[in-house]
């Protein structure tokens, strides 16, 4: 058993019982709210919440009933991607994870609007993300603000929504597809971006009122926060290549041109181990500038690619 | 000249400044900004953001950076609500404001994916409401956070989407349609949601650091708060009423039931009107309570209901 193992085993039902008690209460029409949970509650891995959880407990930090919670929000976005990704107007797939989708289960609009639904609640879950605590470990107004404008931008038309712009060409083979605007115009902004959200949150969430870097101050934190941005950027990247090879046989039937069709499987995965051995490179460095950082999860997270995670 | 007619002659061209000015950095890519731009700058009399800036001057205080920018927050979410209605799988409309929608310009994907990029710049509105501040009149961090809070609840499940899926219901009529059900659960979260929010964000906005509430407690600003929110709801309520009377025509060729079709055109203004004489007696007794307190500009706002604003 990996230490990550261990630790997925601890937090996976935590995430998924917050998940649950939010998506519970996030409608004022019980049925509106069970399609919503059905659309978030379907067996993920939630690798996006784990892996802010996963920065702070490297950090030696405690995961309150407030980060918990703001570490959800991102499963929202996550979520409402899917479901709109799904329309017959996007990828027009009728299944995900072995079930009906959203618009095959509940309808079209519903879909639309449920999805709206998701978007717009991941930013309650963050404005209101001090609520579940009890213990008086609240996090500053500033920093919750200052996440959910990250969240923003690493969702919208800077992030996700852009890169999934980018990809509808590809599906409609309208994109003049090279491995540059694969990786920097789709890749990056679709997959990596809220995956480097994921991370910096958690390195923000665990220096807020921590002296656990070494070096406490701003210029420190600063750069220990962007080295986790970069991280998470790295180990998205990878994560979406891994994908790709993994789904080769399926791209054939959607007309989808992914990187292994552009430069072939051996230099796909040369590529994907580049992205790989980067964030191990930022991991050591971390280490070495900060002694109370425990490299063993997140390096977990960088072995278990192409895993089943 | 009404006192309102003269404010918005001063407040609409800022107002449209800020909107442009936002939408134009949007996104990382010129292109889908000017989808975005598109969907939002299309001539609106911005009735959201100016009632809220109409209750920071009735209070009298100073409109700032960055209270006119937070106002445009919910701007975005009205823009991209419409973007959303008017797709084929919701209202399958072709035209908004006689020109093409956005889906019939662009394509449905395309619209699915503005709408959903100015619901997330919507929230990244807020969060960095202050970075238009150049004076040093920054809104406090927790307020800002209040008022994402406040926009989320009353933008998603428990408001406007949810009036949206109601509303649904009844273009497919195939809601069991009676007064109630569409006054509380279509018009009260799809139209007065929003405007509840636009008008108590601008009480929340007055009192952040003031002194204007006579008897500055705690209490009091809570009290008057709450009075705006039920202004802006009431009037909500009265602008869909009236909306219903100006388009009985049209609801003919929609399949639409309305309160008009169910009551008749009288006892429909009746209502309007019961709606208006609440929320003027709600400026009756603010302006007892609090001596700072103009009601002009907001009688404005009601009078004008059934004009073109």
């Amino acid at each position: 058993m990996t230490k990550l193992t261990a630790f997925q085993s601890e937090w996976l039902p935590k995430i998924e019982q917050q998940l649950k008690q939010d998506l519970g209460v996030a409608s004022r029409d019980s049925d509106f709210s069970e399609m919503m949970s059905y659309a978030v509650l379907n067996g993920g891995k939630r690798l996006r919440p784990m892996l802010t959880l996963a920065v702070v407990a490297s950090f030696g930090q405690k995961i309150t009933p407030s980060i918990l919670k703001v570490a959800t929000a991102v499963e929202w976005v996550h979520a409402y991607s899917l479901v709109h990704d799904d329309l017959p107007a996007m990828d027009n797939d009728l299944f995900r994870r072995g079930k009906p989708s959203v618009h095959a289960r509940y309808g079209e609009a519903e879909a639309i609007l449920v999805g709206d639904a998701l978007l717009t609640g991941a930013f309650h879950v963050v404005s209101s993300a001090n609520s579940t605590d009890t213990e008086n470990e609240n996090i500053a107004a500033k920093e919750l603000l200052l996440l959910s404008q990250m969240l923003s931008y690493h969702a919208g038309a800077f992030g996700m929504v852009i890169g999934q712009v980018e990809d509808m060409k590809n599906h409609r083979q309208e994109a003049k597809i090279d491995v540059n605007w694969l990786l920097n115009d789709v890749y990056a902004p679709k997959t990596a971006a809220l995956l480097g959200f994921s991370a910096i949150a958690g390195s923000r969430l665990s220096h807020v009122n921590s002296n656990s870097v070494a070096d406490n101050s701003e210029i420190a934190i600063s750069t220990t926060n962007s080295a986790l941005l970069t991280f998470g950027t790295d180990f998205g990247m990878a994560f979406q290549i891994q994908d790709d090879l993994d789904d080769l046989d399926q791209d054939d039937v959607e007309k989808i041109t992914s990187l292994p069709h552009l430069i072939g499987i051996t230099a796909a995965s040369e590529k994907r181990d580049k992205y790989l051995t980067h964030a191990r490179q930022l991991l050591t460095d971390l280490a070495t500038r900060d002694l109370t950082f425990d490299r063993t999860l997140l390096d977990d997270f960088l072995n278990v690619i192409g895993d089943d995670i």
